[in-house]
Order: structure tokens, then sequence, then C-alpha cells
């Protein structure tokens, strides 16, 4: 049974790093001591080995150990014996690649659709989403395809950003960004504001956390659901009704 | 000798599409009275059709004919034949698709190395940079290669923004993406901000329009360049001093 927490970020303003989810991952994590974490995604391009201390430090606060998948012989096998697994952010496009470079996306998929508890945090999450598509990131390396794990049948847009209505900046916003990929793709988008998270518990698809969430579907206006709905079934109730 | 434009944005907060250009674009196309449109990076998804009746009119206001390369038959004889080209702003990567797509990169290469005039705005000036590794667009479609035209040295950041210091939102600064991309690449990053341009001469390179450049290069601090200098030469002494 799929056990899967899809974050839009790993720090609200104002708190520590993954703190605004403890008790979300006591009850994920429930009676695990170990987690895998994988360091890819290197934020600001900090190294595996600081980017695993600093996560060492926030589950040790929840009681639970974790090690680096660098620090492992054998990464594909690291993934397959791991209890619980936690992605975090930085670059989609480093983590992407890194994760095909080292031929570990159809291992990571297998476990993780099978029961092993995952944690995604921003880059963490959009690579759970079917494709990497509408991450927000800077493609500062080329990966071998844009294609994720799919555990998901949305593509996420982590750290959604309402525009901003008094901006003079000609760049484009968020929502036309994600309209413009509904011009030439078909998977519906969920805009993943700071502080919410998708719930995958089994076939259930869940929306938590403290904001409402938009939702991008071609040929539809984008409109928001709340905390606590069930995201596949408010998009089917919109859906028909459009 | 190289005759090119590369601006940040087509159009400045307050005046018309193209319209802060014109003088540049007169002198720049002496001569010329008709130029080859490239609507392919489509903004918010617009049709070639009416992207390029959008830049026929703005065209039309310094007596130059233009027509899309979309109602020529054969879009590499187009690209050859023509006395000046555009390319316009929209998604970088839906651009660069298309260019791969239909076998252009090495042409456009070719014909704008040995003098046809060209103005590049937004995307169509990331495309002329080393990779467009350094856009900030989304990767709504895969293109085969993030290889750009490489007019010049150096990768280009249009829409260059600085951070906000009152920001909560956790999404990366500019900067820092832009610091992320200098942990896996050397290529140095002019921060084109909106109102500035690159213009090429032969082989000098000069900053133009009424906003100084930030340039990013690795292992040195960020700095400014201002308005009439020439990159090249501002890059060379800071490396040598630094």
């Amino acid at each position: 049974m799929k056990n899967v927490i899809l974050a839009s970020t790993s720090t609200v303003h104002g708190s520590g790093f993954l703190e605004y989810l403890y008790d979300e991952l006591i009850a994920s994590f429930d009676g695990i001591d170990h987690v895998l974490f994988i360091p890819y995604a290197r934020p600001s391009g900090l190294s595996y080995e600081d980017y695993t201390s600093k996560a060492k430090l926030a589950f040790k606060k929840i009681n639970i150990n974790l090690t680096g998948i660098h620090e492992q012989q054998n990464p594909e096998n690291a993934i397959k014996s791991a209890k619980g697994i936690f992605i975090g952010g930085g670059n989609t496009f480093v983590l992407t690649k890194t994760l095909y470079d080292n031929n570990l996306i159809p291992v990571l998929k297998e476990v993780v659709e099978t029961g092993t508890p995952y944690l995604g945090t921003s880059a963490g999450s959009n690579i759970c989403g079917q494709t990497i598509g509408t991450t927000n990131d800077m493609p500062i390396v080329y990966p071998p395809s844009f294609i994720g794990l799919g555990l998901i049948p949305y593509n996420i847009n982590s750290h959604y950003l309402d525009p901003d209505p008094g901006s003079t900046h000609m760049g484009e916003t968020r929502e036309t960004r994600i309209n413009e990929f509904h011009v030439f793709n078909e998977i519906p988008v969920i805009g993943l504001r700071e502080g919410s998270w998708i719930k995958l518990k089994g076939s259930e698809i869940k929306l938590q956390g403290n904001k409402t969430a938009r939702v991008f579907a071609p040929g539809i206006p984008a409109f928001e659901i709340s905390s606590g709905s069930q995201i596949e079934k408010s998009i089917n109730n919109i859906l028909k009704a459009g």
C-alpha cells in the first residue's frame, strides 16, 4: 500500500527544516527507526555529506536514524532494503539526471509503489509526478528524460506562487507558465503552495496542510481545492461539471 | 561581420512591443526592408499566425516588412535568404525543440555569424548563448539538446531579477539558481535586466540600454557592468584582478 508524502517545500518561513511536517512524519514513518536519504538534488550546490547531516539532524528529533545513499556501496540495493526513503529539494534537473545516471528510477518506483514509506520535498516531490515538466528550477544540467516516477496521475508545481498584481516585471507568472504547459501536455498540474503536501495512502490522494491548492487541467479554468479533500474526486467532479 | 541584438525582453513596462528598441533596430537593420520572423517560442501558447501579426505591426512602424518562417515552404532556405532575422520570446524549451526538430540550428548559426542582422528577445536571446541552461522558463517540452547557437561565449539569463529582501517565499532567488548552475558549469552568465540588451558588432560585445547587468562566473563574486561597457574586457579585467 502506497504511503507517500509529497510536500511543496522542506521548510516554511520562520520554522526549521521539516519542522512543520513532524506530526505527519511521525504518523507516516510509524514503527520505522531508519530512513534512507537521497541528497542528489543538492540545494545551492550543497555536498551530499552536508545535505545528509542537515537531514539527519531533523530526523533525529523524531527519533529516526538517517543515512545518505552515497554512503552505501550499492545504491540500488540501498533503495531495495530501505525501511523508508526521503528525497529532499534542490535542483530537479540535477536530481533527475543523477537518478537516471545511476539507473535508480525503476527500483524507486517499485519500492514506493509496493509500500516503502516515502517523503519528498520540493524537487523530491516534483520527481514523483508524471514528468518534471512543471518544475520552477533552472535547467542547469541535461537529464536523459523528463519522465518522473508517476506515483500520481498529475504533475506537481511546488512552491506555487499566486500572481503579484502590483508587479511591473514582464517575466511570465506561474499561472501563465502552467497554462503554456497545457498547450503541449494533457497532464493535470497541482500548484502546491508552501505549507501544503499531498498524502498518498493506498489509492487515496489527499491534500494536506494549511493552504488550498490550485489545480490546472487543459480546457477548464484553474480551480482551488481545500485541505483534506480527495484530489482525484475533486478533479473528477469539476471535469464532469465542466 | 556579426550584427546582433540580444535583448532581455521584447517589452518594457508601460511601453509597446519592441518600442524601447526602435532606435537600436533602425540602426542595426539599416538598409533592410524585410525581416524573417521565427515565432516558435509561442508566448502563452500564441499561434504562429497571431504572434507574427504582432511582430509585423511593430516592424511596420520602422518601415520594415516582416513574414513568419511558417509561411515559407522551406524554413532552411528562408533563413539562408533572409535579409534580417528576429526570434521573439516565449518558452525557451519550445523554441529550442522546434529549431532542433526542423534542423535549423546549424544554418541559423552560420548566417548570423556571417553577417545577417539578428534580433533576439528573451527566449530568442537565450538560444544565442552557449546553452539554454540559465533560462527561467518551465521545461514544458523536452528538447533533444540544451546546446544553443553559441554566438557569445556566455549564457544569458534574461528578465534578470534582483533578490527581494522582504520575501518570505522559500523558492530560490535568481542569484542562487545561477550560482547552482556554476556548481556544474564553467560558462559565465550575463544577468540581463529588462531594458538591457547585448550588442554584437563584429568581435565587439557591448552592454546597451538603461540598466547595469550582473555577471556571474565560477569562483568569483558576482559583479555589475555598466551600460556601454565591453563585456569581454570587463570580465577579463575582473578575472585578472581576482
